[in-house]
């Protein structure tokens, strides 16, 4: 390097680097909103986004600088490439744009890529090439599934998220009945996904081995409890994310990750081999990035519909619970339909939800958690704590108000398909944990209707005008979960072309889907 | 972007790129030596590389632009930074710095990055957080193995490094019995690794599944057959590599890797649950990053040292099987060690260790593989073929000089350790089929020595003066394999420290080892 102080610069860096000087590390890295750093996490733009990234993540992995190159631009500016080796193994790259500014050399912008780990542990637990072949060829060949860990797979343990419940786990002696189905129509599993605690939570981040990443919105959370399949199929590791959905564990994932997603009707799809969080809410469903694999799936997992779509409505009550950008791209998207007074207490309605959601999982979890509150992570365990304190005569009392209410939602909507928002906001940041919080009971008042009235839903991808996925919500009459897809599918096509807020997804064309744009 | 032309030639590259137009990417970088491009499979230096590269890959996967970021340097220089997201999903950056050269914009580097695949199906058929965890704490605890897949794993098939044997095997009802004290010593089991096709194969080329890389040296074949054991080490995606050793499958590896790695005493360490290639020949081997942990793996894998290693000799006509970076290595090493005549016909002893090998190889696999021949890798087929013709006279005949060549070698060294190169070149370009098939031989005529004569050998990693891992080999008398390891540790500490050739290994400190430097 010739620049006179170049180099100097450059050891200063790579030393404050590995000692996590973050003063010096923001010194070096030049001031303003016009700086870039970039990594398999994300692209930051500006320093003070930078300088917060260095304060939260306590230090680089120790590496060496096997290779360097110098490029000089000018008196002023040189690239600088660096080939990099992690001492865990495993090299790299680090490309740096320097600046001589103000008497200094600064970085204006920088580029770190690193040797993949050998899985993703934050959105698998076992992974393989796959993990288990199909059992023959079917109308699902060529697919592949990420599993929940929460189904039944012979040979392997349940784990739910909790690494004490997977230690104390039996190995399946067979696999979980839509596992089952899923490989005799030619999928294969790709692998077992991970799960936020028990499926008790909605974010992606109740979980033991860090928040799976949401490659759609870089730092926000990928939603929840279905974590690691919505990640899975977002990232391509997978075709269909097999979930579960008790309030809203499948619709969320899908808003957030900008994919398509399905709550079935409750009772229609078998949930044998399925570790239950609350039986009179849960259900089987499954995320993918197009609605025609959502459909082929449905084929091979429910029966025949009994009921056809009706007309779609909606309720300004509903909309107005999302957050306006939510509610302003599905009003722009829902103009024509008409409207219908929502006159449910959508508070009293979440708590009776609650209330039932709490009591049943304790039925089913209590007797183990009792021995080991220690192991849960504090947001489930306040939720169990909560749970354990609900007392018989709450639960049939929720129960009964379950029950009541399921009738007059179905008598409401009738043959209708109601259109709402799948969450109230978009992600929240995944550090932002007071975010997280605050968009919870918005969210669930949302989702929790078809969790009461055991109705099928789907949610269908949209792209708010900031550019971040949100999720359209349309909630069918019982057992009329194929038709909800096809009419879902409808919606999707009649988004506008010409700009935002639009339901095209942008995620990429399904193989087989008309959309060919390739974005560039 | 204002820089007049500097959007469409963007935009051409993007179009190029998609289309793959390797004539329109080759005019849009700039020629010359200093171009840089990098990515996950490492930097390529000057554009004919980066031309050799492009064609050789066959075009980019499909992907859309989600950012951009430009960022003017001067008139003549400005550098792109790009937010890419692949069609099959997930994010990635691209950084060019750009250049106006003769009235046309070009590239001048380039960096680009994506997002992980689920696993590397190259290095990993399964792979776990872990697969299987420790039965118990150990000496061990803390530690991952990656288990090659000849090793039966419970409940798992043994494919053997053939799809077809894959599909048509049972699951495993136990462990194999090194992969069971493993875990009883504290280590979990990370994953299920690749080999070459019924570990018939010394380059870790001849696989269904890509040549695993090669962290260390980049574009360059792994070694076999125990390949993708030893690059998940290198990774740090495990830090124990179960492997075999036949004919060097774990010494070579070892050697183009920069690791260290043992063959054992034959019959010191049980092969129960491990499927053979040829009994006469095959050891249980384990690859690692440092000398540490090699010798606590045999402490939990070996029994007690019945011989202790005596004096270190080594051979010109050896050292003279090597191509001359690696025998000049060697010789500086090994200065003031006594010379030994070694007078047996290299190649005479290859063809016998060769005869036997396939002899009993065709007994083990070849009641299946008539039925499919179908089903194998070119270079493993004609193997497979050679070996159906040997006939039970020629296999008696080499079974009768084996004998006598294993009591004349043991005679020729008694206690005494014999010094000699681990493999007879660096690893071989992956794309230079002719260089990989050249050096096999003279690799062989070195590494049959240890197979024929039943004795253990340790490799121990060093560079070459070009910055390539080589691999120094020791190979000792029968079960001395822990005083082996130790001696071979001694070697290492005794490397000269002021540059190469050296055997202080660059590859990262293992945990525990004295050597803290970062190479920073």
């Amino acid at each position: 390097m010739t620049a006179p102080g170049l180099a100097a610069a450059f050891d200063a860096y790579e030393h404050a680097l590995m000692t996590n000087d973050v003063e010096a590390l923001d010194r070096l890295f030049a001031p303003g909103p016009a700086t870039l750093r970039g990594d398999v996490t994300g692209l930051l733009v500006g320093h003070d986004a930078i300088s917060a990234f260095r304060r939260a993540r306590g230090g680089a992995p120790p590496r060496r600088i096997v290779e360097t190159h110098v490029r000089e631009i000018d008196d002023e500016h040189a690239l600088i490439v660096a080939v990099t080796e992690l001492l865990t193994g495993g090299r790299g790259q680090q490309t740096q744009l320097w600046e001589h500014r103000d008497g200094t050399w600064v970085i204006t912008a920088a580029h770190v890529s690193s040797a993949a780990a050998a899985l993703d542990g934050r959105i698998w637990r076992l992974v393989g090439d796959p993990l288990l072949p199909r059992s023959r060829e079917g109308s699902l060949s060529g697919e592949s599934v990420a599993v929940k860990d929460l189904y039944a797979v012979a040979g392997q343990r349940v784990g739910a998220g909790n690494p004490a419940r997977l230690e104390a786990a039996e190995p399946e002696p067979e696999h979980a009945w839509a596992v089952e189905r899923l490989l005799a129509e030619g999928a294969d599993v790709r692998g077992i996904s991970r799960t936020d605690e028990f499926a008790f939570g909605l974010a992606g981040t109740d979980t033991h081995y860090g928040a799976p990443p949401n490659p759609r919105a870089a730092q926000r959370v990928p939603g929840g409890s279905s974590s690691g399949s919505a990640s899975a199929v977002s990232l391509g590791h997978a075709t269909i994310g097999l979930g579960t959905d008790t309030g809203g564990s499948v619709r969320v994932p899908a808003a957030y990750q900008g994919l398509w997603g399905i709550r079935t009707t409750h009772g229609a799809v078998s949930v044998r081999g399925l570790l239950p969080l609350s039986p009179s809410f849960d259900t089987v469903g499954w995320l993918t990035k197009g609605p025609a694999l959502l459909s082929r799936v449905a084929g091979s997992l429910l029966p025949p519909d009994e009921t056809t779509p009706g007309d779609s409505v909606t309720a300004e009550a509903l909309l107005g619970l999302a957050e306006p950008d939510i509610a302003e791209s599905i009003r722009a998207l829902v103009a024509d339909i008409p409207r219908i007074d929502w006159t449910f207490d959508s508070s009293a309605m979440l708590t009776t939800f609650q209330t039932l959601q709490a009591y049943e999982a304790w039925q089913v979890h209590g007797p183990w958690l009792t021995t080991r509150w220690d192991t849960l992570r504090p947001d489930v365990r306040g939720r169990f704590e909560r749970a354990a304190a609900v007392s018989t005569g709450e639960a049939d009392r929720a129960r009964r108000e379950v029950a009541v209410l399921r009738i007059r939602i179905r008598e409401l909507l009738r043959d209708r398909v109601l259109v709402l928002p799948s969450a109230s906001s978009v992600a929240p940041p995944v550090h932002d944990s007071d975010a997280v919080h605050a968009i919870r009971t918005a969210t669930m008042q949302l989702t929790c209707i078809a969790g009461i009235a055991g109705l099928p839903a789907v949610s269908v991808p949209g792209e708010t005008r900031a550019g971040l996925p949100f999720g359209m919500c349309l909630v069918g009459p019982p057992r009329s979960d194929r038709g909800l897809i096809a009419l879902a599918e409808r919606w999707h096509r009649r988004s506008p072309d010409d700009g935002h807020p639009d339901l095209t997804t942008s995620h990429g064309p399904e193989r087989d889907s008309r959309d060919t744009r390739t974005g560039s």
